[in-house]
């Protein structure tokens, strides 16, 4: 399958991220639908000409129109709508969707699907700290990294298209990594740094702390603002991940702590070196 | 002790905080010397005008021309420094500093000092992940905190005197703490934040990473680039302060941990819900 500007795009849940690849798609000439339960929502994207057509419900017709279903909905709502509207997927649909854990998401959604169409899982990794089609914006892919997320179940020609998907929409790296992969990864450099950002917030109620706070604690605690429901659902269903990787930050934290209390100068500032050379890869 | 424009400063250890103090003072249109063991930091502040007169020695009559002394060194050879050369401190001189631990200098200063001078301790909380009278820049004051640190030996004088000082350097706020409250918030605020940054570079040596981190891995490591062997001594000068914050620290995300491992939604829920409140504090 490959991306022709006739085909008909669905997108199911127009959030900030539904709602930007709404703008990116509409953009580059596809026919762009879209279905959220949220009329207002729905009434924005028409007005400002980021969708074609709107939906609160789920019109047969319209799933069947669609060459391309992307989903912006939570997990357990991705699933359950799956179960209750695949009979309307038009033969050879490609599916696709933007959520941010994948190995309690992708098998589930796969052994379920109809087998004549595919479904091909992504993880977009653009954001903000604001929700809403009305924050949408593509430029947030302009920096971000777009991860396609194959299972064996998978043809090389879906793994090939959702590559062209993130091209196309305009994310900066590309990367291919298993359900598995990418569940680690995510519960290191995001769902991680979440919980150590929330931590840091629940460690003192001083509101005076703010006339004496530097760029230090501001950057480590912006994420501290956070969606409950969306990142608590995200948490629990990569809870296994998330534990590895918090015991594993536990234990390097707990080491530092005792170089700390037994005056281990040199331990310390091996640490310090250690992690000034790590950090110089991230700069960009 | 009123600031007039008379007055003679004289700066000893000249890097990044000491290089932005002379071009804010030298700019108000006072006398500012320098000391500094790095000639190439004093031949760079002279051909640059960001000081009238500099030496890489403690010439007595320089230390014994200035009204005001401002000390940019690291703790433990600030010490040093005031027991061999405070007798040539002018009588009735005002000393301050910028070191970044309080309680482990300013009473060991205050104790060895001269009668006839006094040391008002304070702290700019400004700073750059570059160092050197070369980066030096007023400009990083403008956006800062400036806190007092005086005990009771301090005069009330002196107390205004330093928080003059620091408006004239033009901090964005002034506060005075104690030398043990300072310690206990740079603890947490400061110190904490560039222990968990270097713990979480610590925890993967996985290179590729890079393909697949966002901002909130960025935004919270960018402290990881860290001076070792300046942070190392003024974590070990806070050693006490630094190790409860850490405790403390480790206990709420132990909490954490324990309520995603026992599926407990609706705790971490309202622990998001409390850094998300308590963060909105911080904004500016």
């Amino acid at each position: 399958m490959k991306w022709i500007s006739e085909e008909s795009i669905l997108i199911v849940g127009l959030g900030l991220i539904g709602g930007s690849y709404a703008r990116a798609l509409k953009r580059l000439g596809f026919h762009v639908a879209a279905i959220d339960i949220d009329q207002p929502s729905i009434d924005y994207a028409l007005e400002n000409g980021i969708i074609d057509d709107g939906y609160t419900t789920v019109e047969p017709a319209v799933v069947s129109a669609a060459d391309v279903v992307v989903f912006g909905l939570y997990p357990t709502i991705f699933k359950q709508w799956v179960e209750s509207y695949q009979q309307y997927f038009k033969p050879g649909a490609m599916i696709t969707d933007v959520t941010g854990v994948k190995s309690c998401v992708v098998y589930d959604i796969q052994s379920i699907l109809r087998p004549d169409v595919e479904f091909i899982a992504a993880h977009p990794m653009a954001g903000k700290e604001v929700f809403g089609v009305q924050n949408s914006d593509e430029r947030i892919f302009h920096d971000a990294n777009y991860i396609v997320v194959p299972t064996e179940k998978n043809t090389p020609e879906a793994i090939e298209w959702c590559r062209s998907l993130g091209m196309i929409l305009g994310f900066h790296h590309i990367a291919v990594l298993s359900p598995e992969e990418h569940d680690q990864m995510i519960g290191f450099v995001s769902q991680l740094t979440h919980v150590i950002a929330v931590s840091l917030m629940g460690c003192s109620d001083d509101h005076s702390l703010v006339d004496y706070t530097g760029d230090s604690f501001r950057d480590l605690t912006r994420i501290a603002r956070i969606n409950d429901k969306m990142w608590s659902e995200l948490f629990m269903m990569n809870k296994e991940a998330l534990l590895e990787q918090m015991d594993r930050f536990t234990e390097v934290f707990g080491n530092f702590r005792n170089m700390l209390a037994n005056d281990d100068v040199e331990g310390m500032r091996a640490a310090m070196r250690l992690s000034t050379e790590r950090r110089a890869w991230f700069d960009r």
